[in-house]
C-alpha cells in the first residue's frame, strides 16, 4: 500500500479556507489522490478530507503540521493529519456470536484491513480458539460470577494497556457503562444488528418478525451512552419475506451485520468518518 | 391477459388439506398456473393460493364454489375463489404530491395494473387535472374550511357510492378517523414515506435526516386505527449520504414511495395478499 | 431552486491547480454549495465540479467567464460555467411504451427536472396525447412506409429546428444512423433494457430469461455509434427468479428503467457528468 | 436441527400430479414445514419440492422410497427424497485468494452449512494453514512443475476418494477440464466474479473498471464444459463510482461473491436447486 497523508479536517464555512488549503497544498508540492468536501447547509459546518502522496511531500509530518498550523488557527479548525502507515490499534470485544469477530479477523489477517490488533477480549472463552490461530493474545472477562462493574473495570485496564486507538464491539451483547462510553468517545464502534432506530435494544430480530418487516438491517455506530443511538457509520439491509422465520433472519441478518461493520471499520481507520453532533459525515 | 381462478385460502393447518384441495383441483381437470402454500410455525395457520387456468376447468364458478363448500367447512377454511377478469373497483385519495397518484394512474392506463378507477377524491382542487386527462371522476373534498368529521363524511359517502373494493391512500395526509378505519379494515392500503417502523408520523424524511441514517425507504401497508401500525404488504429502501439534505431525501425517497406503493396494489388486486393478525403472508 | 453557476473542468492534473481554482473563487467572494474532485489515477485526467451560490458572486456571469479564462488556459482545462437558472431544451424521442416518457414528463412537470421540454417526436401517434396534455408540441415520423433515412431526416431537422441541447431516447427503439450519433456526441442519452454489457441488442428481456439469471436491470448511457457501447452513466438491476416470465421481467424491469434514465437524465442537466474516453465521472 | 425429509420431484405437468403426491404424504401423516410449485409455462415442466417433519411419517426413508415408486412412475418423475440428516461431503477447491474458502470454512463451522467437509485442495500451499486449524485434510496439487492434465487427475483421484457429494470452486482459478465438467454436472458449484453474462472469462473486475460500469457483481453457478455458461443458482450486485480503481472493485467485490457463494452452496446442499436444461429453479 503506498504511504499517504490523510488531512482531515472540520470548521465553520468561511470564504478562502479552501484557497487557503489547497495554496498550503500546492507550496508543499502536494500530489492529491482524494479531494473531499462537504458543506451542512443546516449549521453552516465545513468537512474536508485530502489523501495525499505522502512522497511527493518534501517535508516531515513534523513540519507540516507546524506549517499548517497558523491556516488551522486562522479557520479554527479542528483537524488532524494522519500518516496511513502508522497503524492504529484496534482492540476487539466479543461474545459468543463469532461470525463479525471472523470477519474482521480475515480481513486484517489478508490485509483488507490495515491496523494492528492487539487484543481480543470476550465474556466467553471459547473465542480464545480464534484468537489463538491468529496469534493474538485473548483475555477472558467473567461476566456472570462477578458484578458488571468488576468486568468492566477489567475490560477497561485492558483497553488502557494494549493503548487501543480503537475499540469494535463485534457482537459484544454486554451493555457498556456510562462512563467507559463517554472515555471511548468517537472511539468504539459497535454494530446493532437492526436497521436502526427500528428495533433498538434486545432481540431485533425477534422485533422485525413480530412486526412483519419485508426487509432487515444492520446498524453500524459510534457507541455512546445513550444505547443504540449513537452516530451511525453505515447500514445494510437485505429482503426477507412471511417465511422467514425469526431463526432464518438471525442467518440472513449475519451478512448485513458482517458488511456494516467491516466498512464502518474501514472508514473509520482510514480517517473517513467526521462526527458533527449526533451524525456522521463519511467520505467513502 | 388470460382468464384465471384465483383460489386462496387460509385455515388451521392439517394432514390431508393439501391432498382433499388438490384432489378437488385434478377432479376438475384444473390447470394450475401458479401454487403457493406457508405454514406460519407460530400459529399453525396455513395459507394457500392457487392461479388455475380458467378454460380447463368445465364448471362455472358459482358451481366451483358449490362443490368446495363442503371440504372449505370440513377444513375451517376461511377462503375465497376470484375471477381474474372480474375488474376490482380501486378509489384513489390523493392530497397535493402527485407523483404516487400518477404513477398508479399511468400503471393502470397502460394495462400493468388490473383494476377499475371509478374515482379519485382528493383535498386538493388541482388534482382535478390528473382525473380529467383519464376521464375519471373527481371530487373535491374540503378538509380546510369545514370541520374534519363533515370532510371524513364526505369521503365516506363517496367510497361507498363508487361501491370501492380497495381504497388507495396515494400520500393523501390526513389520518383516517377511527371508525372509517375499522370499516375499510383489509380494504384500504397506505403508502407511509418512511421505512416503517422507523420514523412513524409526520415528516418522516426530515426525522431520518435528523437521526443521520444512511438509508432511507417506504412502507406499502393496510389501513388500520392504529397510525403507521397497519399489517406491511411492501417496502423499499435506498441509500443516501450526508450530502443528501431533507429535500434531496425527498426527491428520492419518491421512488421507493412509487415502486412500494405499485407492488402493494398489485399485490392486492391479484389477491396475493392475506392478513394473519398483525402481520401479511405475500405470495409475490 | 436557488440560483447557483456551475463550474466543471477537466484538465490534466497539475500542481497548483485546485489553489488556482478556489483562489479565483474565493477572491469573487465565492460560496460554494457543493465541490467534488476526481482524478483518474489511470490517465492522470483531474475533474472538478464547483456549485456556488450565485449570489453570492459580484459579477456577472460573462465577467466570471473572462477573468477565469487565463487560469484555464494555463492548466488547458476543458471547462464551462452553467447557470442553474438557464434551462436546457430536451428533446424527447418516445415509440410506443410510454412509461419512461410519462416518468420524465411528470417529474418535468412537477418540477424535479429543471428543464424546458420543446417538443416529442414519435413514430407512434398515440403518444401525442401525452404531449397534448403536457402542452408540449407532438410529431408524428414516419418510420414504416419511408425508408429509415428519411425518417430519421425528420427526426434531424426536428432537433435542429427546436435547438435541443439534449435529446432522451425514452424507449425509442430505433437506431439511430452512425452521422447523427456523431452529430449529438455527448448531447443525446438513451435507456437500454438491459444491464449492459450484458444483453446488448434486441429483446434483452428475453434473453435475460433465456440465460437464467437472477436480477435483471437497466442501463442509462450516452449514445454512440457503436450501439449500446456508450459511456454509461446511471444503472440499476432488481432481483428476479425461475417464477419470471419474460413478460414478468418486461413489467418489473421498468421501475430500473424509469429510475435509471431519470437519474441519468437529472444528472446531465445539474452538469454532474463529464465524459472520459468511454465512461464518465459522475458526480452524483 | 429437527430432522426433515425433502421430496423435490420435476417431471412434465399433469393434471392430478399435485393430488397424488399430497394425498400419498397424507396417508402417511406427513406434516409439511415448506411446500413449493412451479411449472414452467414454456416447456411445461413441473418443479416440487416438499419439506416434511421427519418424525410426522410413521414409515422408514427406505420404505417411503418404495411406496412412492409407483406414483413416481406413472407421472413420469425424476425425483428423490433426501434426509436432512444425512450430511452431504463436500469436497473444498482453492487457490491463493483465501475469503470465499474462509467464508465457507466459518459457516460450517458454526453449524450454518449443514455438512461434512472432508477434505481442501488446492494449488497454493499456504491454504494449509486454514485447513489444518479446521482440521480439515489437506492436499497440496502442483499445478506449476506438472502438466495441468496430471494436476487434473491428481484432483479427479481426490474427489473420488473422498467420495464428494459436491465439489465447490471458491475461487479456484483453474479451469476444469472438459471431462471432469461432465463428470461433476450438477455437483460441482464456481463462483464468478462478475454479474454474468458480462465479463465472463479472466480479469472481471479490469474489464467491468475499462467499460465503466456503475455495479459489479458475483454469480454462483454449476459448473460445465462451456466455461462461465453453467446455469445460475445466485447472483450478487454492489453499486460502485468513477472513483474506484479496479483494485478498489476487488475488494467490494469479496463481498458479493461470499455472500453469492454461500447462498448458492446452501441452496444447493438443502435441495433447493432443481437444473432445467441451462437453467435453474431455486426454491429460496
Amino acid at each position: 500500500m503506498q504511504q499517504t497523508f490523510r488531512l482531515v479536517i472540520d470548521c465553520p464555512d468561511q470564504i478562502g479556507l479552501v484557497a487557503a488549503v489547497s495554496q498550503f497544498l500546492a507550496q508543499q508540492n502536494a500530489t492529491i489522490v482524494e479531494a473531499n468536501h462537504h458543506t451542512d447547509q443546516q449549521t453552516g459546518r465545513f468537512f474536508m478530507r485530502h489523501e495525499i502522496k505522502a512522497e511527493s511531500m518534501s517535508m516531515s509530518l513534523q513540519n507540516i503540521k507546524q506549517s499548517f498550523e497558523p491556516i488551522a488557527e486562522k479557520f479554527q479548525m479542528h483537524w488532524k493529519i494522519a500518516d496511513s502507515h502508522k497503524k492504529q490499534k484496534v482492540v476487539m470485544l466479543a461474545s459468543h456470536e463469532s461470525h463479525c469477530l471472523m470477519d474482521i479477523l480475515h480481513r486484517w489477517h489478508s490485509g483488507e484491513l490495515h491496523c494492528d490488533i492487539p487484543c481480543i477480549i470476550s465474556n466467553h472463552p471459547q473465542m480464545k480458539q480464534f484468537a489463538d490461530w491468529h496469534n493474538i493474545p485473548f483475555h477472558w472477562v467473567d461476566f456472570k460470577d462477578q458484578p458488571k462493574e468488576k468486568a468492566f473495570a477489567e475490560v477497561e485496564k485492558l483497553i488502557e494497556a494494549y493503548q487501543a486507538d480503537l475499540t469494535v464491539l463485534a457482537r459484544f451483547m454486554q451493555i457498556i457503562p456510562d462512563h467507559l462510553c463517554k472515555k471511548l468517545a468517537g472511539k468504539a464502534i459497535n454494530i446493532h444488528h437492526s436497521f436502526l432506530p427500528s428495533f433498538a435494544g434486545a432481540k431485533p430480530y425477534l422485533q422485525a418478525y413480530n412486526r412483519g418487516v419485508k426487509l432487515i438491517g444492520a446498524t453500524c455506530h459510534y457507541v455512546t451512552s445513550d444505547l443504540d443511538e449513537g452516530p451511525i457509520i453505515e447500514q445494510e439491509v437485505m429482503r426477507i419475506s412471511h417465511s422467514d422465520t425469526s431463526a432464518d433472519m438471525v442467518r440472513k441478518g449475519k451478512n448485513c451485520e458482517k458488511t456494516a461493520l467491516a466498512n464502518g471499520v474501514r472508514y473509520h481507520l482510514e480517517d473517513r468518518v467526521i462526527i458533527h453532533k449526533s451524525k456522521t459525515v463519511v467520505f467513502a
